[in-house]
C-alpha cells in the first residue's frame, strides 16, 4: 500500500512510521518535516500535498495543536486553537482526503483519552469531536473507503513532559500505540475508536 | 433564580421558557428577539450582555448553528460552520459566563443525537464536543458552580422541517425536552448530559 503518514516525525508518528514502514510504501508529510510540508491549517495546503502524492490507499494522521490551560483563565480564541489544530485541520486532511484516495482505502485519525483531565477542557471536547466525525463520516464515505481513530492514552516516552496532567493513568509504550494504526490502516473495520488504554 | 435563557425565541427555547417562566425571573435574549441581543459569535457582544444582566443564577444556552449536506462535497469552511456556531457559541458563553454566576450557580448547554445521521457529519462532531466540553469543564468550575447538557432527539413539533433526516426515529414533544433544561438548573448534578430520546 501507499500510506501516506502526516505527523511522522512526531512521538507517535514515528511510532506508526516504524510499525508501517517495512510492508508498505511510506509517504512522510509534516509542517517542517518529511518528504511532504504541509499545512494542515490551509486548503490549499492540503490540496498541494495530494497533488504531489497522487493516488494513495491510506491517509494517517497523527497531528494536531490543542491549548491547555486552566478554564477560569480561558478565553474562546484558546478553545478555538484546538478547534482550528487537532480538530479541523484533521477533518480538513479527511474532507479534501478522501478524493485521493483509493477504492477500499482508509482514513486514520487520532484522539486521545475521553476521562475528563484538569486544564485540558479544549482537549477533551476536541476528542470527543474527533471520534463524532469518525463516526459520521463512516456511514457517508463511499467506494468501500473506511475511517477509523486511534485513542492513546499518555505514552510512556511522554511522560517527562505530561505525566503530571495524567495522575494515576498508566502509560502505554508507542510501540502498542502504533499497532493500533496499524489494525486501522490494514484492518477491515469503519468507524471504529481504538483506545490504547491499560 | 435569575435564569438567563438565550434562544428563547427557538423551537427547544420556546419550551424552555414556558417551562422555567412560572417560578424564576427569566431574562431571555437571542440575536434578534428577547430581552437582550446578543451574537454567540462575539466575544464583546457576550461581555456586553452580562454587563447588562449583572449576576445570573443558571445560563441555558438553546441555540447554535450548524452544517447539514453530504460529506463527498463538504469543504472544510462548512465543516467551521458548527464549530463556530453550536460549539464555540455555547463555549463563549460559558467561557465568559462562568465569571458572572452566583456560587451555586449551573450552565446548561445543548448538544443532539449522536447517532450518526447521514448528512449531519457536522452535527455529530460538534454535539459530541459540547459534551466533551461540559464533562471536562464540570470538574474544574469553582465556587458550587455546575454544567450539563441536554441531548434531544428530534422534537414532534419539528417533524415538518427535520423528520426526513431522522428515519426510523421517535420523536419527543418538546415540552419533555424541556423537562431535562428544568432537572439541569434546579437539580444537583454537574457534568451530566440529559439524552432526551425516545
Amino acid at each position: 500500500m501507499r500510506v501516506l503518514l502526516v505527523g511522522a516525525s512526531g512521538a507517535v508518528g514515528g511510532a506508526v512510521a516504524e510499525a508501517l514502514g517495512g510492508r508498505h510504501e511510506l509517504l512522510r508529510a509534516g509542517r517542517s518535516h518529511g518528504d511532504h510540508r504541509v499545512d494542515l491549517a490551509s486548503d490549499a495546503s492540503v490540496e498541494a500535498l495530494f497533488a504531489a502524492t497522487g493516488r494513495v490507499d491510506a491517509i494517517v494522521c497523527a497531528t494536531g495543536g490543542m491549548f491547555f490551560g486552566p478554564l477560569a483563565a480561558m478565553r474562546p480564541a484558546d478553545f478555538d486553537v484546538g478547534l482550528q489544530g487537532k480538530l479541523l485541520g484533521q477533518v480538513r486532511l479527511a474532507l479534501i482526503g478522501q478524493h485521493a484516495l483509493t477504492d477500499g482505502g482508509s482514513i486514520t485519525l487520532t484522539t486521545g483519552i475521553d476521562e475528563p483531565i484538569l486544564q485540558a477542557v479544549n482537549a477533551g471536547a476536541v476528542n470527543s469531536a474527533v471520534e463524532g466525525f469518525v463516526r459520521g463520516a463512516a456511514i457517508e464515505l463511499g467506494r468501500g473507503i473506511r475511517i477509523n481513530a486511534v485513542s492513546p492514552t499518555v505514552m510512556t516516552e511522554s511522560l517527562p513532559t505530561f505525566g503530571p496532567f495524567f495522575p494515576g493513568f498508566e502509560s502505554v509504550p508507542a510501540a502498542r500505540v502504533a499497532q493500533a494504526y496499524v489494525r486501522s490502516v490494514e484492518g477491515p473495520q469503519t468507524g471504529r475508536v481504538y483506545r490504547v488504554w491499560q
